[in-house]
This record gives C-alpha cells, structure tokens and sequence, in this order.
C-alpha cells in the first residue's frame, strides 16, 4: 500500500512510540493496538516508531517488520508513521525501510550508524550512497549522546540540498546547536525541524521549530499537543502553565532509576501502570521492579492530580 | 558440526580477521579463502571473526551467515574459530551464536550493547539472560571507545564465576586496566585474557596475559606470532626488535587517514596490495582512494625490507 | 570602600567583560576605560569581570588586583560589579575575594576547582569552607565543558538554603539543566539565574531566569539589553528580531576561529576594530592575524548593516 | 644557588612528592623534612615536586615558594629536584621557576594550560613563548585526564628541536602513546621519558623509557626502585614478584575512596600512619575520615608483611 502525501512541514507532536512487548522479541500485539489509539486520541500529528525511545536497536529484525506492519496497520492514514532504520548495518537499514513503505509507512529517519565513528565526509558520503536505496522520504536523527557522532551543522546545511531528506529531528539537548539548525530553515522552506527533549519544546517552537518527538506524549499525548500549539500562539501563560506539568513529569517519571535507561523504563511503567500496555523492557534493560514502581505510582498520581 | 575442544587458555595470536569484501553486502569469498590461509600459515593459535577489525557490526546478518561458514569450512580444526555476536539486538547475537555453533565455530564473544549505555548491574544481567541461550563458550570483549561501557573490574570477576565464561579480550588500551585484570586471573586458570592494541603485545604478555587480538597479524601473522613466541620466553632483546617492527607498521600503515576507520583501512589496503583479497569497505566508510594507497604501497615497501 | 547594595534577583545584562591588555602581563588601561563605558553606555545591568571571556585564569594575580581596582573605580555605584574568583588554590581565591570588597565590588563568582574534578560532596564540603571566607555574596558558576565538574542541582538546591550564596550563572549550553535550575528557583524569590550562552538569552528568560553574561554584549551591549527587554515583557516578534541579530554574530564572529578560545578572540578583534581597546590575548593563546581580522572587519560591516 | 647539573636521561624513580599541610595553606614543616628523608633514603633518582600528587594546583603561592626553599634546602645536591609550574597564568608559571632556580632547583615540570583547552598549534606556541622565561630545563608533563588537552606526538616532536626541552613525563596512561614516545626517542639521546602510573612502571621501562614518577615512592620509595632496577636490567622473575607487590598497593591503598582524589588521600593516609607526616588536604579535599583510615591501616598491616 502507499501511503497518502502529508503536509511538510510537518508540524506538531510527533511522539516517539515506546515498543509494548510481553516477554523477550515478543510485542504486546493488544497492548501495541491499545497505545496507538491511546497516543492518537491526544491530537498528534504523527507517530515514529523504532526511535531510542522505542528501542528500536534493542529488537530484533523480525519483531521490528512486524511492529511495522501492525502500526501501520492500525494507524491506516490518520497521521504519517515515521519509522526508524538507523543501524550499524547499511544492509539491514535498507530492508526495514522497504519494510516500512512497503506496509504503507511515511518517512524513515536515520541517525549515524553508531558502531565505529565516521567523520564528517564519511557520514555525508554515507547519505549518498543511502538516499537511492531509500524507497521514502528520510529524516536525519541528531542523537550525539548515543551515536558518538552528530550530523554537525554543514552535513544538515549540505543534506538540505537534497529533497529527499525532509527534515531533522534533533536530540542533542544542546540549544545553541538547535537554534543554528533552526537558520537553516530559510534554504527549504518545506524542511521539518523537531525537538527530541520536551523539557525545550516550547523553546525549540519559539525558535522556528515545528513541534516535538518527546516521550512523555506516549503517557500524556494531550499534554504536549497543547503545550505545542500554546507555544505556536505565543501564548506565553499558557506555555508557563504547561511547561510546568511537562517538567513535573520529566523530574518524577524520568528520574526514578539510576542509568539511561530510565526515561524509557518510567514511560513503560506509566503505561503499565495506567493500563495501557505491558512495561517489559528488551535487554540488557529491565522493567522497574516493585519499589520502583511504587514510586512511578505516586508520581501519577500527583501527576494526575494536576490534569484534573 | 561440533567443534574439537581447544586446550585453556587459549595462547598466542587470534587475528580479529578483516572481512573480505567485493562490494556492498557481497564477500570476496576466493579472497577469504586466500586470506585464511595467509594467516594461518603464519603460526596463529585461533581465528576471530566479525569484531571490530572485521567490520561486524557493519555488516548484514546473511553476510554473517556466509562468512561465518565459509571460515569454518576452511579452517576446519586447524585453530579454534571465535566469533563476534556484539550486537544491540538480544535476539539476533543469539542467532548468530547459533550459526556459529551450527558451522563449527569454538566460542562466541561479545562486547556490551552499545546503544543505550547499560549501567554495570544491568551488564551482569544481560550477561545471566545471555548465557543460558549460548551453544558456546563465550570470550568478554571490552571496547570502551565504541561502546561507551566497559565491563568493569568487578563484572569481570563476577563473570569468572561462571564457567561459562572463558576469557577477556581487552581494546581498552588502558594498560592500569590490563594489569588489574591479570590480577584476577588466579580466580580462574583457564580463563584466557588477550589483549587488542597489537603495540601493547609484549607488555600485555609479560603482564601475564596470554596472547593478543591484533589486526596487523592480518598482513604480517608471521611477526606477531613471533613477537608473541619472544615475549613468553622473556628474550627481551628479541621483543625489542620484533616490537621495533610492530611499531613501525603502526606508525605508518594505521595513520594514513584521518579517521578512526583508517586502521581497518590501512591493514585491508596492505592485503590489496599484497594480492590476498579486495579493499571494499562496507558502509559508512571507503577505501582509501589513490593518493592513500600510494602511501601504503610506500610504507609496504620500507616494512617488507624490514622482513627481509 | 564598601558596595551600595543592589536589587535582587538581578535581572537584565551582565556582561562577561574581556580583559583589555596592551601585551603580557600589562593591562590596557586606556581601553578598559573606554570598554567599560562602551558597555554601560548600552544600559546593562551589571558587570562580570575575570570570568572565562574575561580570561581571568589565564592573567597574574597583580594584574587581577589591578583589573578590579580600575574597574570598580571607573563603575562607581552605577551597576553592581561582580568579580570572578575560580582558582584551584584556595588561598588565591580568598585572596581575589577581598580584594573585590576592598574595591567596592559588589559580589564574587565561583566555578568548581578545576585541576583534579570533585565529587558532589566534595564539591559542597568546598562550598562550607569558603563562604566563611567570602567577604561578598557568592554567586555559582556553572561551566562544565571547562572545569569538568557540574554544580549538579543537588549541589545547587543545597546551596539555596545558604542566603550567602545568591544566584547561578549557567554556561553548560544544557537547556534541560537550565529548566530545571529555574524549576528550583520557588526555593528563593532573591535567587539569581542567568544564562551564559547568548544564543539562549531569549529561552532563559521565558524559562524564568534573569537574564544573561553574554560575551556579546562587549560589542553590542545594546543589542543584548533590547533582547532581554523584548523577552521579559513577552515581545515575540521583537524577540525574534533581535535573536537573528544575535545569531549572525554568533555564526560569524566566534566562527572565524578553529580552536575553543575562537569566541574571545572574536569579541576582542572586533573591539578593537571598533577603535574601543586592544586585543592582546594572555597565552597560551594569540590575537588573530591579519587574514582572520579582516574576516572580522567584513563581518563587523554586516552586523552594524544590521543595526543601522 | 646554583644547581648542578645531573646526568642526563635522568634514569630511575622520581617520586612526585604529596605536600605534607598542618592545616590550611600551612605547610608540615617538620613532616617535610622526614617525608624527603624517608624518601630519598629508598635511593630514588631525583624528587618531583608541586605536580599533581603534590596538589601543587590547589596550594597558594606563598606556600609554593615556601615548599619549593625547604626542598631544594634539605636535598641538597643529593638528586635533581624537579618543580611543577603548571599554571592557567603564564606569569605565575614564570614566578614558580624563578623561585625554582632561585632555591635551587635542577628543572622545571609545566602542563598545558588546563582552563580554556588550546590547539595543538596554540600549545606549541606557548611553549616557544615560555621557554625564553624560563631559567631552568623543561620537562612536559602530559595529563590529558586533568588538563583535557595532550602534548600530542607531533608537539613532543617538535619540543626534542628545543635543547631547553629535556624530557617528557607521561601520565596518561595510554601505553600506545607510551610507546610511540619512546619511538621518538632516537632524535634526542639525551632526552628523559617517565611513567606516571605507576602499574605501567615495568612496562615503561621494557619500552625503552628511563623511571617513573610514581606516586607510590612516597611511601615505599625501595619497592619502586628495585622495580626499576628489575626491570632495567631485565629479570623477569624479579619484575614479576615485585609488579605484584606494587599492584597490591594499587588495588588497595588507590581505591579506599570514590573519587579521583582518592589516591592522594591513600597515599597521605599510610605515610600518616607510618608517621612520616600529616594528611591535610588542601580544599576542596579531606584527608580520609576513621573509617576509610581504618582500612588504609589493615592494607598497611598486609602490604608491609609483603615487605618482611
């Protein structure tokens, strides 16, 4: 099936589906069903799938294809699928793209093969041999902290002379490089530019940004649509007033473990926990054990408390 | 096929052997021939396939495949054949486990998952769900600058509890490190500690380590073997011109580029030039063009003139 | 001379003021003058002096003692003065400390020792030895690319119960800290937080800090102020104006430089372009040669183009 | 006074000495006078004093030039004593050798600059800048752990055309750098090259550098001497049983605290148990609390049983 064209920029919430499983390279295929319309009920402008949020290198290529088909599946056309095929293996990111388009996905988006670092020719050099394979549009995915190489300034600037890459979602956390990648703008007018951390998404949208990929939209999608479109009014009190609640959640959820992977596994617990999907986590990571959980419990419930 | 048992600890020089390459996803398999038998000709005690220097992670999982039962075929028994499964995907290191033990492989090694960093509790873990599902003993691979997570000290004694576990082979190229894990080995003497950085050979060997994982031995086997032969005998004049040698191939054949893919492409550059197999490198990175194979060739002339 | 006490939270510019220097070790007495009112002149609200743009690690301590002394004179009571006092040697940084007071400077800054990194505790243990010492009101100083230390916010929320202890700067470029220092900040209504990045002057401030040190506000003092102003009082278009005047100085002016000192020596070969003072550089580092100030004198044309 | 001149390479162990410290910025004097004596009574090669095991960063000025007369006092010209001049300052970095050659002193010891990171190119700079200051020989110190920046091959290269420039102590801990240096050795026969840990000290040694600077020495100055001298003259056996012994200390006495002070407090802990002298640490460091003193006094019990 193809998919149907969406409008680009693309604008809005785009949230970086964590993956339900119920054991390990097993999907919560019900629980995966349950999210999805849980996440499209909040007003999204898309969903992207297979992102570090949704440990998509953790998965195995089987499970990855069918978790592909199944969103797609159950997304149909409401908003664009964007599917991650970042990997050490340019083989490998080549299938789960026609994967992707083949199930009726919009985009792909790649970060830098993550293995041994490329430098900046390498990685430029890499986009050309990428982009013919590349049955859709693709997404550069600025993830320094994990990849150990950021597709710095001149490799986007160089990649916007390219229409098939259509916009960069970045993740570094670093706003002086935001707001450079955000000057860019001016050369494609049609480039999408999103924000991965949701404590800066009202300041990457002040910036000339488009929206978010933040994670918290998996547990509270409403909350970051409307922290978006406040943002995108420039309705400053009501930024504050939701930038709030999106930094309570940030220092509840994501600081209950010790490692990095706890952003991950506080989004999993709080769907777990609100009856919305299993919170299994893909190895080498576990799911918050009971003490934990606890913990996650009551930071809902506070959490709650606000939204009521 | 099963593999014959090989005596503990492993001694001597295991290559972490380059991968063969015509083009994009497609072996130089006459080439792999030519190269195995180059290697082993020159004394190696074992073969390791898919590291680093082999370009694993870069490589597709059919590619894997292949390679994996070709290199079996064709060592046959001769020297123990150990085979990378680092991945960041549970299911898929435990599938190529199983092609390696399916082909006759002798052992499997693994660095961390090197996507999202584990904390060290959540690398023990993954090492207890790893090993249930191993059909072969399994060698620790430490690689810091790669994959952001070493096993630490304590991991490492721990992981010596499990007979499981049959050694470490270490790129840190932290010698305080090397020395503190030599330290460890009167927990278990038969577990086997290699080191990578073939400059580091003969300290790692008097340091009580058993031999080295080093790229250079893909060119020149005969060198590091014997290297290897006079650090273990304590003939330090011999080391001292035998290392002379290995650091000067060092010096000139992995700082041709600029990147830290130029070690790879230094050694694959030489075998080209050597007539052993082809220089393609899998994605993201290139062979050296023209200019850089000029210098190898120099560099190649001086180093055989040293063997003369 | 004692300092008249100032408003606080501090709000507005406070500008990380360079070192004019005529040639080692020797100040540029005339064009410090000439600085400082160039700076005033723009209506800042304070001056930060010996900080990192300030080169303050890099000058003699007789020079420091001579810097403070002019700077507090030619000020007056006109806006606070504060005076960096990061050392490694405790001692030295008392020994800065009073001779800030004795100038009339109005408060000290303070970066974590910087040779061998502190743990958290020891970093607060720092902190309780040295405020006793401390003859003025301490502000933080958050800068870790350079100390390798963070003020992390458990260290900083500790520090807030301290009423001696008066504010943070925050140069870590880290929007997500930034946040969450001004979630902080309901702990103490007088709390100052200013942001060092000038790319983020206008995201700080919605975020709910204070205002900036921003090195561009040596040159361009004006520009900087009107940018907190539009900020403060929730001026978007305003806001988006001068930012991109803000950004064209940053893309050119710190980038004609390769190395991280780029950005001073930017700043200081543009004032003295501008006819302000000399831009002599302390070693280890050197003023741009004539092929980099030249780009600086074309750069300089734009921007003022800008302002016209 | 002036010093005379010592053989070159300087061959052997030079401990880096701890400043014995009453209190803050007061020096143990009398704790100096039996911690040289102690030491030099092991038959070290020379004394490095005010390096990183010296605190000499965190040590006021006065104290420094108070350190550096006693020093050069009681040694005499019984061994060459080396200073650390390493400083942010450059003009106090020429003071500190002025008092150096004015006391006595046989060399002095500089670190790059460790506060803004210069280039390669800046830090070659500043050494041709600094040694027409500098009244004694130079040794670089390369600490790239603590001063973010290394002298790089190419530097060190570079300085061997400067005949002020006498030797290179590397801290590092990177044996390949290790041994590429002393691959650089043969332009310069006069040239010194010490380890700084001192677990690489045989290692060092079989590589072709001339001692170490161990941190150790303070406390057991014979143990690191006869590892030399093992390992100088080749005895295996020997090196082997003592490495052992060295190791031991390392593995206790380094890691009784968390952080990376710990070393510095191991070390002044035992030699305050041993009474040689008082344990202060300079701020922002504590000297070990009871119990941390408690299990430095148990490894004591046992290291010194090593030695019966």
């Amino acid at each position: 099936m193809t998919a149907t064209p969406f409008a680009r920029p693309l604008r809005g919430i785009v949230p970086p589906m964590i993956t339900p499983l119920r054991g390990r390279d097993e999907l919560d295929a019900a629980g995966l069903e349950r999210l999805i319309e849980h996440i499209l009920a909040g007003g999204v402008s898309g969903l992207f799938i297979l992102g570090t949020t949704g440990e998509g290198p953790s998965l195995g290529y089987r499970l990855r294809k069918d978790l592909i088909q199944r969103t797609c599946r159950q997304v149909g056309q409401r908003v664009p699928v964007l599917v991650g095929i970042t990997d050490t293996a340019f083989a490998e990111s080549v299938n789960v793209a026609r994967w992707a388009a083949d199930a009726g996905a919009h985009a792909v988006v790649a970060a830098p093969p993550y293995y041994l670092p490329e430098g900046q020719p390498e990685l430029q050099e890499y986009l050309d041999h990428l982009l013919p394979e590349m049955p859709l549009p693709l997404f550069l995915y600025n993830m320094p902290a994990l990849t150990k190489v950021s597709y710095e300034l001149s490799t986007v600037r160089r990649a916007m002379d390219d229409p098939r890459i259509i916009g960069l979602k970045d993740s570094s956390g670093n706003m002086i490089y935001f707001h450079q990648a955000a000057g860019l703008l001016r050369h494609r007018p049609d480039w999408t530019l999103l924000i991965g951390p949701e404590e800066m998404l009202a300041d990457a949208v002040f910036a000339g940004g488009h929206g978010g990929v933040n994670g918290g939209a998996n547990a509270f999608p409403r909350l970051y649509v409307d922290l978006f479109h406040a943002a995108a009014s420039g309705d400053l009190p009501r930024v504050r007033e939701l930038h709030a609640r999106v930094m309570r959640i940030s220092d509840s959820l994501y600081h209950v473990g010790r490692h990095p992977s706890a952003i991950i596994k506080g989004i999993k617990c709080a769907l777990s926990l609100l009856d919305v999907c299993d919170d299994f986590m893909a190895e080498p990571f576990h799911r918050f054990r009971e003490p934990e959980r606890e913990r996650v419990r009551d930071f809902l419930k506070k959490i709650q408390g606000d939204h009521a």
